[in-house]
């Protein structure tokens, strides 16, 4: 075994085999530019859980304006992500049998044609917009609530009941608090409102408990005042969809402190957070996450500096 | 914020929000009980690279009969992964724009009905078997060398050079090698002879080197005789196509030492294996394994003990 720099490295020997036979390749394939669908399914006891990938954005590092800047460099150095981090934007489907449960809804036009591409995955998937029964919002960021209308302003999901936390709806219909927003944010407002318009009278208003029958809305505040985390049961089996607990896994499993710019209260989403992945920790519970490298889904243990994400299987069956 | 075990686990609790809406849900949605196509594709320099799986087979910790059973157990659970490991069988095309490289060929029939899906995944890919100019084997275990035949025993990649090492060709088909492997490897020896037969007048054997403009053999022996890794290279960017180097992440990364059972020469394997780990930690090269997680492609870093494993973002476009 001769295995050295050079020879790894080497692009260019020639090759050194036995007489290479005048063989004549067919007429050259297409290079075809095209991704694969972006979904990926898998069960949850008796119920389909369908991953969905919205497109991908980028988080500037500066955005984690509260992290060492050397740590944080070191920190995506190792595990080779850019400073412009690129970040996938998911949602799930959950068919428990008895409905079918879209979580978060992608960014349709607010975000760039990068994105906005969940009514794609969805089709895909084989998963018609008009038979999901609910949709839950974990909260309503443009890239989580927008996907409920269609460029019309029509709802995407005319026959859902839209479920989210009352808190969350209360603070982006709150004037004064958008008057208090700086400028830049007054847009997530008038967005959050016009996204859930269509729905406006078939809107449940919960605080935690009972989404349907094995889905729980869970409050993880911070973030956003109202975001929720999805707990699906079926027998044994269970996934936390964690909506924004982690935005980017590189960073924040090692650092949970590490606020992002976005975070309402930045000192809740980091309570928050660490309560959150201590315990997914301690329970072994899948957890899927909508920032979280598509499709999303894995586990949480503790390290020597704070958490680790190892992603689950990608497993060719259900 | 009052996010504690109870409410973090809570099932059961009844909705707590404002009213609901008498809301009655569409016609139940079938479950699908599909998975997305296995297939995945990014881009090395102006190379289109296809990954593609051909199905999932189970890895038995007993395997590993040099590691110590308490430490793998123990790395194994933080990783969560049970001791019959999930382990996938994945394939790489390179479309170089004047080729079309098929690397490793799946299991077609040889491994039961979870594999040999290799030609579904290419199908859903876009990939005709016909184009594919040239196969190049890391070498020729069934997991790899089986899917160049078909149910028939024809060549299932009609219009194909097979390029493959010439230490490696030579061992299959060296009958005083087969009379002395242990009984349960002889179906090796007879299986690898199959299945490159009805390519034999269109044989490259090669001893490292260039297999096509781009690509080059990189010896890396000990999993078998011949086992050759696949350097891809285009403009700047590259990509390692490693073969067996690794065959379970979550245990040879920090323990490159704990040798496979189904290693022609353990020492050789495990000398190779901690060189390309530390020559990829330090050229920080993308690489690709057969047996890595699908679509099987990320980096490698230096960890406190061993290596680490990141896997590459799940890109939506090319």
């Amino acid at each position: 075994m001769a295995l050295d720099r050079r020879s790894f490295l080497q692009i260019s020997a020639a090759a050194l085999g036995a007489a290479a036979l005048p063989f004549t390749a067919a007429a050259k394939a297409p290079l075809l530019g095209s991704q694969a669908p972006a979904y990926y399914r898998f069960m949850i006891g008796s119920f389909e859980v369908t991953a969905l990938n919205d497109g991908a954005l980028e988080i500037d590092l500066s955005l984690y304006d509260k992290a060492d800047p050397a740590q944080a460099q070191a920190l995506l150095r190792a595990s080779h992500r850019p400073p412009k981090i690129p970040t996938a934007v998911n949602a799930y489907a959950v068919n428990t049998g008895n409905a079918l449960i879209l979580v978060d809804t992608g960014t349709a036009s607010a975000m760039g044609p990068g994105l906005g591409k969940l009514p794609r995955a969805l089709a895909a998937a084989s998963l018609d917009p008009a038979n999901v029964d609910i949709v839950f919002l974990t909260h309503m960021h443009p890239d989580h609530a927008n996907g409920l209308i269609d460029a019309a302003g029509n709802a995407a999901f005319p026959n859902a009941e839209l479920v989210v936390a009352d808190q969350e709806y209360a603070f982006w219909h709150d004037d004064a608090a958008m008057n208090q927003a700086p400028g830049d944010f007054k847009p997530f407002f008038l967005g959050a409102r016009n996204a859930v318009k269509p729905y406006a009278s078939r809107t449940r208003q919960i605080r935690g408990g009972e989404v349907a029958p094995g889905l729980t809305a869970v409050p993880a505040h911070g973030h956003t005042p109202g975001h929720s985390m999805l707990r699906v049961s079926s027998g044994h089996a269970g996934l936390l969809i964690w909506g924004d607990l982690v935005h980017t896994a590189a960073l924040q499993f090692a650092r949970p402190e590490w606020a992002f710019a976005f975070d309402a209260d930045p000192a809740q989403a980091i309570a928050t957070r660490r309560a959150v992945l201590d315990q997914a920790a301690s329970d072994r519970v899948m957890v899927a996450g909508m920032h979280l490298d598509f499709p999303g889904i894995g586990h949480v243990s503790r390290a020597q500096s704070g958490y680790e994400y190892h992603p689950a299987f990608w497993s060719p069956t259900l």
